[in-house]
């Protein structure tokens, strides 16, 4: 409670922190009550709290159903982040050449904790529809940029990974350990991943990876698209050709990235 | 101080964006002294507050240099704002259309206080180079986002705004009210708005009105190009068309978004 003087500041933002985490793709607009349940704060405080936050523009309040979303604020400080300002600042000419030469949806993503965060995403009304979002998560093993980053992670990490029980958004999804092994093994040595229908019915993702000036891969790109278009031999040199191009342009910041 | 006890949430949050607010596109990095500095809190303060910002993840730390950045966590968060979650994921199939079809820069802008906030960016390696990014600011009167922006807000909206001194990035700006508001008239009467020069040498701006289900302007679209290519017979009704799917698409969520 705020009466934890000793550490005021530890106490009020981490509460700030449980109140933002509430919000979500699925509920980005939130009424106190919500909040409060959501958040376990008494509602007393989460009001008091949800005042201070909108007066602070890290929240919008909607002053018709007084319900609450994600500040504009708090949406444009993200914005200097780097993997806004410079990782998906400098791919997205790239990504935009990919989209022009395949006609497909483009995702970016890095690796964060188990999972993989899309940074950016270009989607056409002529591309297929996805589940990923840019500031989305999906998991590794079930998604082309996931595989990817998964694969080219020391061996402990993919072991932690694989001892864990793992998610199967579909009945293609691979969650056999011995089997996802052989498919990262497949991925380091060809240097791209491959998912069919694995995250969702009837897409292919075709990824590579980005790296940094010390050849860490710390992002990939991916195509996704349709099944019957997944032509590999035709889609992986431009998925290169972009990744190389991304990797290049960021070792010329590279004192800033590393 | 953190002595406050009586509103320590308000002095812990005030505290937190004199931190964040340090941040910028010119200096997206920045060391504990500037950190002080630039935000008036004493090293110690600053010091206490830094290392909880980090671990709340609201700012990353690079381990080598010790220079803190806006967090990735930061971002995610953002990223369900309205403007990101809903406005530019529901304009970016249109703007990629518009891209393909014009092959120049196209921007999407809302107002935000009495500037543009650039809320979306296609940008390819064929286009012309602009100021502009996501999450950046311009003034409403020397872009064409901006100047429908300003156009379609009330007369008093305007007139205050025309009576405050106004920047002048390139000797083309215009500056002189009187000017600037037949401008504003010739914009409301053909539904678009041109800027030549104006904000970057060389280039030349073409944008149009996107409107909420009331018909209320909130936000923009436009190409930015150069110079030598303003076709504004051609670029006008592709801009109208990405603006209206863009507008239909979102009266979809019309109780969601108003």
């Amino acid at each position: 409670m705020a009466g934890n003087t000793s550490q005021p500041g530890a106490t009020v933002l981490s509460r700030t922190m449980q109140i933002l985490a509430c919000f979500s793709e699925e509920k980005p607009r939130l009424g106190l009550r919500e909040i409060s349940a959501l958040s376990g704060l008494p509602v007393s405080t989460a009001h008091r709290m949800l005042k201070e936050l909108r007066v602070q523009g890290l929240l919008d309040c909607d002053d018709g159903d007084k319900r609450y979303s994600i500040g504009t604020r708090l949406w444009e400080i993200g914005e200097l982040s780097d993997v806004s300002l410079r990782l998906r600042e400098t791919a997205l000419p790239y990504m935009l050449e990919l989209y022009e030469a395949a006609g497909e949806n483009v995702h970016l993503a890095v690796l964060s904790g188990v999972e993989a965060l899309y940074v950016a995403r270009l989607i056409g009304h002529r591309s297929v529809p996805t589940v990923s979002r840019m500031g989305g998560r999906l998991p590794l093993h079930t998604t082309g940029v996931g595989k990817v980053l998964l694969a080219f992670q020391p061996d402990d990490f993919v072991d932690v990974y694989l001892g864990d029980a793992l998610a199967r958004p579909t009945a293609y999804s691979v969650i056999f350990a011995p089997k996802l092994r052989a498919e990262i093994e497949q991925t380091r040595r060809s240097g791209f991943a491959l998912t069919s229908q694995e995250m969702t019915l009837g897409n292919v993702s075709i990824a590579v990876p980005i790296t940094d000036s010390g050849d860490r891969v710390f992002a990939a790109i991916s195509l996704v698209l349709h099944t019957a278009r997944a032509d590999v031999r035709r889609f992986v040199p431009l998925l290169r050709r972009a990744a190389a191009g991304i990797s290049e342009s960021l070792a010329g910041h590279a004192t800033e990235w590393d």
